[in-house]
Formats: structure tokens, sequence, C-alpha cells
């Protein structure tokens, strides 16, 4: 099945590939394998900026989450032109920016892990998940990913 | 030299695979790499929850680590049936519940490199160790790792 | 062009592999791939100790990061003897020890990627960067890479 059939039904839209806010590349490709840099989520053109367990909830961090999982979807796309080319995601490492008491990190990464379901066929992916200190911009999640190709 | 006599000489037991309490899977198998998730310390069935540096010691610590590295191995071992089909453990990356006073994470860890010391061949891994704010669950350490098949 | 004219012209001199500081390797080789652990900064033979944003400003943590990258070469060095078998640096993550108000983490690991760009071509690295609660031996940074060989 075509993934950008499945990407329209979902109305989904991907973006162009992020550019990194520092001297690294938003992507590398190794033999089969595509690392993607870390992406921090962004809001309205900004970083979108909050702390898991004070200033933001599971359920907002959940919607980081997904659009985090967007913007990786239209790097890996810039990487490999046509995502079809994709057998599947490999691994998600999910930073999330998080107070001492907030221990619901996993909940908030299945944000991405949901966009990503279904998308390579019905095989899906091992996760990382944990809380840090800070994320550049202050946003309030980062995630990177290694997905691999045909 | 069998790993499970290994295993039986030393007297550990391997559970089943993790169940992923989200929406993962336990490993991902990618070429020759076997990429298994983040997994945290348990115990008597459920988080092992505490904080080194405040609530907990490097000894206690280094106790959760060694049981996450044979939670690892049961994962690993449903992930590719025999576990003598593994050449090598390739990198570990261990994250540690810590305060901002705590600074023997590689100590900690050092509980799950010697559990896997000697496992597969004389060949040791990579690794990191560091602190982080927070784990799901609030437990004490997370621990994610690559390893190779034959 | 061969990287040791590369670094001589850049006046950069390799240590030889660090030394773990507990139970694991420098390195380890998988494929293609070679898998750095977790190498923490250090000076005058020392833990580079220090949290940005409360000790340390962003300029002291890029130079820390710079000497990170040379230790790095420097084990690289040690596990494939010649750095021209390199084709590329692949991926770098940097653990930043940090306050929670510290939101630069990237412009401190630029301090790492600045010192390795253009020594293996002209491509680049993907990249994560990102605050930790705490680092082994209270170091300032610590950074792991993925190296390709040709």
């Amino acid at each position: 099945m075509n993934v950008y059939d499945i990407l329209a039904a979902r109305q989904i839209h991907l973006p162009g590939a992020r550019q990194p806010s520092a001297l690294y590349e938003p992507f590398a490709i190794s033999g089969q394998l595509v690392f993607l840099s870390g992406h921090t989520a962004r809001q309205d053109g900004r970083a979108w900026v909050g702390q898991l367990g004070t200033t933001m909830a599971t359920d907002e961090g959940q919607r980081a989450a997904r659009s985090v999982a967007i913007d990786l979807l239209g790097t890996l796309q810039a990487a490999v032109v046509d995502l079809n080319r994709i057998a599947r995601i490999v691994k998600l490492t999910a930073l999330v920016n998080s107070s001492p008491a907030f221990t619901e990190h996993h909940l908030v990464a299945n944000g991405a892990s949901e966009l990503l379901a279904g998308l390579f066929g019905t095989v899906g992916h091992a996760r990382s998940a944990f809380g840090v200190a800070q994320i550049p911009h202050g946003a309030c999640i980062e995630i990177e990913m290694v997905a691999e190709l045909r």
C-alpha cells in the first residue's frame, strides 16, 4: 500500500526537511539506515516551549509529539525522495522536557508512535522515552529516529 | 561456548520479552543489528522506583541495572529465539534517574555490563551512561541496547 | 584528501584511545559502523566539571565540546588504525550538563561539529543535543558518536 495514500486518508501534510538550527545535517544515510537528527517540537513557526509536569499536561505533550513525528516524516521524505522506499521505522528516542515529578514520558511519546503506526506495514518500532533537564530553545519534546531503506 | 551453559552456570534465569507499557515494540531487527527498546527497572512485578543520590545508593542502583540487563537478555532471546545467534552486544545506553549531585552513573551501569561480560565471547560493548531528570513510572534506571546477529 | 594533512594544517593533535572509567570498551565495530562510547569532557587530565547555565557559559561549553571531539577522533583512530578508512561521521549525540534555564545545547554542541567539519569530505553528520541532569564525574558535556567505515 502506498504510504502517500495513507497520509492523504489521514489528512496529514508533510513539511519540507527541517532546517537545523546549528552546524549539522537533518539526516545521514549509512547503508540501509537513515539516521534523523533530533527534531524539537515547533508550533506556529517557533519552538513549542513547555515542561511536562509544570506548564504542560500529558495530552498537550502528545500533540507536540505527534507534530514532531510529522516533521520527522517531512525530513525523511527529503532524505529518500519517495517514502515508499522506507521499509520500516526502526527506532524512536523521545526526550521529554519534564519536571522530576512527571512519569508519563511513555504516554507523551505515544503521540508520535500513533502517528507512525501502520504507515510502513504492520511492524512497529523500538523506542526509548525519558525525561531530560532541558531541550534546545526550551522545546517541550525532542525526538530522533532511525529508519530502514528497502 | 554455548551462552545457555554460561547463564546456567551463573544461575541466571531469563524472563520472556518485556511487554511494552505503550505503543511500541520491545525490539526491532534491521540487517545484522537488533535494537532493543529502553527497558525500565522492575522489581516484584512493578516499577523499581528511586532516584540515585536521594532515595537510592550506588550499590542498589547496580542491582537494578543488573536486573534490567537480565530483562534485556530475555527480550533479546524472544527476538532471535536462540541467543547463540548473537555475535556480540554492540552498545548499551544507561539512563540513570539521578539528582544533580550524583556523579557515579558509570558505576551504576556497571551492574549491567558485569552481567553481560563474557556471555558472547571476549569482546566488550560500547556504552554511554548519564543522569536524566526522570524515567517512565519513576523507575531508577532505563537501559537500551544494540546487539549484533552472527 | 588525507585527513592527517587536514588535522596537521589545523594543528590538531590526537590523543590515544580514551580509557573507559568503568567496565566497557571505548568503541565497538559492527559491520560498517563504528559505535564510540560516550566520552566525557576532560581538562588537564581530570573531569572538566561544570554545569551550563550556572557555573559555565556557552563559549566555555563549546571549548569543552571541541576537546571531546578531539578525544573521540583519538579513540576512532585507535579503532580503525588509519582515519582515512572513515567515510563519514554519521551521528553525534551531545549530552549537556545544564540547568533547567539553559536552552543553548545546540550552540554548545557546535564546538564538536565545527571541529569535525570537513575532515571526512563535505557531507555533515546528523546530531541530537539536549540537557541532562548530570554526567559521570560531574563533567560538563558527554558526546557519543557513530562513524562509518569506507
